[in-house]
C-alpha cells in the first residue's frame, strides 16, 4: 500500500508543480527551478497527502501544501549543492543546478523555489483563510532560522568547531536540518482539517531522526549507483555522524527504536494510519 | 512631514526586526541576518506604515508587514552582493555579508531572511486570518519567479544577450526587480484594511520606476561617499540603463512624469496621502 501511494503522491505532486510553474515562461532561472524541483522520492509530499487523508481532507486541497513542501525541499537542495556549501556536482544521478547552469542561476532558482513554497502554502486552494495563514506561518518557522536554516548553520559551525559534535548536538542539528520539514509535512493534514497536530508531530520527529540515521548508514554502506550521490563523504570529511558516534549496530538499533515510537504515536488513528507506519519502516529500509 | 515619518518608520522597523530575531540566538548565520537587515532608508517599511495609516489601521498591526518587507528586501541585497551575482564588497558603506562572514553564511542568512519575511507577513499580529493569508500570498508572488526573481533573471539574461535591452525591456525588468516589492509595500495598508488596492498599486508602479531611474542617474552622477557604494559601475559594465537609453535629461523628465502620475493616482485619498506624495518626490531628489 505504501509504495503505491508513494508513487501516486510523486506523480500528483510532479503534475501540480509543473502546472503552477507553467505561467513563469522559459527563462533559464525558471528552467532551473523545474529541473531542481524534479524527481526525488517525494516522501514529504506523501506525508502531507496521507495525513490529509487521515483527516478526510480532499486530495484537491492537500496537493497544494504537498507541492509547497517539495518546492521548499528542492530549494534547500539547490542551495546545499552550491560550491560554497556542500559543493556537490551530482544530485539524483544528474548534474546539480549550478553545474547544469551556473552559480547565479542556482542561487536565484533556489530563492524562487522558496517563494513558490509560500505561494502554494498560502494559496486559496488550501482551503479557508485560517488554514492558509497557519500553513504559511508554520512553514516559515520550519524553514527559517529557528528550523531548517538553523540546522544548516549548526552543521556549518560543527565543521570548524574544535570539539566534535555530541549525540545531543547532532540530534539538535538534524531536528532542524531535516526534521523541521518532515514535521511540517506530517502535521499539514491536521492543519488542513483544523485538528490537533500533536500525534503527527510526535510521529514526524521519530521519522525525521530515523531518516537521518539511515542516511548516515547509507553514506557508509550505500551503493553510489543506487543513492545517485557520492558515498563515504562524511567519513572522508571527518564529520561526526550517528554512525561515527554510535557505531553501525547501535545506529541501526536506534533507528529501529525511533521508527517504533513513531508508529506508536499514531495509535489514536488506529489502522487508518497504516500507510504512515509503513513509511516510517521504509525510511530505515531504503537503499537510496 | 515625510522625512520625520520616514525616520520614525526606520526606528520602528529596526526595533521590531531586532525583537523578532531575539529568539534566534547567536549563531553566525543569525548575526549575519541581523547585520544584513540593518540600516537602509526603510522606504518600503514607510510605504507599508503610511498606507496603513491612510486606512486607519493601527501601527501595531502594520509594523508586521513593514518588518516583513524589509526582511525580504534585505535578503535580496545579501544574495545580490554575492560573488556569483553582482560581486559587491560594499553595501551602505560597510563590508557586505559574504565579506564580513563568508559566502555560505551569506547564502544561508539570505535564505533565512526570506523565510522570516513570510513568518512576519503571516503572523497573527497582522490581524485576521484572511489578511494574513492574502499578505503572505501576495508577498510570495511579488518575491518569486513572477516578481522580483523574474526581474533579476531578466537582468542576468541581458548581460549575455546579443541585443542590448530596449526601453520596454528595461521597464519590464525593473517592474520585477524593484517594482514588485514597492507595490506590495504600498498595497499592504489596503490589504490590512480589506480595502481596494488599485490606487496604491498605480501609485507604487510610478514610484518604483521613478526610483530605478533615479538610481541609474545616481550611478552616473552620484557621490560614492553619499551612496555608500561604487558608482559608474553600470556604464563600466556596458549595461543598458534608463540613462544610456534616454540620455540624462530625458531620464530626469521621465522620472518627474512618473512621480506626477504616481501622486495623481492618490487623488481618491485627498490631502491625507500627502506624505506618500512627498515620498514619491523624495525618491527622485535623493542623493543616495
Amino acid at each position: 500500500m505504501f509504495s503505491q501511494r508513494l508513487s501516486e503522491a510523486a506523480a500528483a505532486v510532479e503534475a501540480h508543480l509543473a502546472l503552477v510553474m507553467e505561467g513563469y515562461g522559459t527563462l533559464p532561472v525558471v528552467e532551473a527551478m523545474r529541473y531542481g524541483a524534479r524527481g526525488g522520492k517525494r516522501l514529504r509530499a506523501f506525508l502531507v497527502l496521507e495525513s490529509a487523508r487521515l483527516h478526510s481532507v480532499e486530495a484537491a486541497r492537500a496537493i497544494w501544501p504537498a507541492a509547497a513542501i517539495e518546492a521548499m525541499h528542492a530549494y534547500s537542495l539547490v542551495h546545499d549543492d552550491l560550491p560554497c556549501m556542500d559543493d556537490d556536482d551530482l544530485r539524483r544521478g544528474l548534474p546539480t543546478v549550478h553545474i547544469a547552469w551556473d552559480e547565479a542561476t542556482a542561487v536565484l532558482a533556489g530563492d524562487a523555489l522558496q517563494a513558490l513554497a509560500f505561494e502554494l502554502a498560502a494559496h486559496p486552494g488550501c482551503g479557508p483563510p485560517e488554514v492558509r495563514a497557519e500553513l504559511a506561518l508554520s512553514l516559515a518557522r520550519a524553514a527559517g532560522a529557528g528550523g531548517m536554516v538553523r540546522g544548516q548553520a549548526l552543521d556549518m559551525a560543527a565543521e570548524t568547531a574544535v570539539e566534535p559534535l555530541t549525540l545531543a548536538g547532532i540530534t539538535e542539528l538534524q531536528a532542524g536540518k531535516t526534521g523541521a520539514l518532515f514535521e511540517w509535512s506530517a502535521c499539514a493534514g491536521a492543519r488542513l482539517a483544523g485538528a490537533d497536530i500533536a500525534p503527527l508531530s510526535a510521529y514526524a520527529q521519530g521519522l525525521g531522526l530515523a531518516f537521518q540515521i539511515a542516511d548516515d548508514i547509507l553514506d557508509v554502506e550505500g551503493d553510489a549507483a543506487k543513492t545517485g550521490k557520492a558515498v563515504g563523504k562524511d567519513a572522508a570529511a571527518g564529520k561526526a555522524t550517528f554512525v561515527s558516534l554510535l557505531g553501525l549496530d547501535a545506529a541501526r538499533r536506534r533507528a529501529r527504536d525511533l521508527v517504533e515510537s513513531a508508529c506508536a504515536a499514531l495509535d489514536p488513528y488506529g489502522k487508518r494510519a497504516e500507510s504512515l507506519r509503513e513509511a516510517a519502516r521504509f525510511v530505515i529500509a531504503r537503499e537510496h
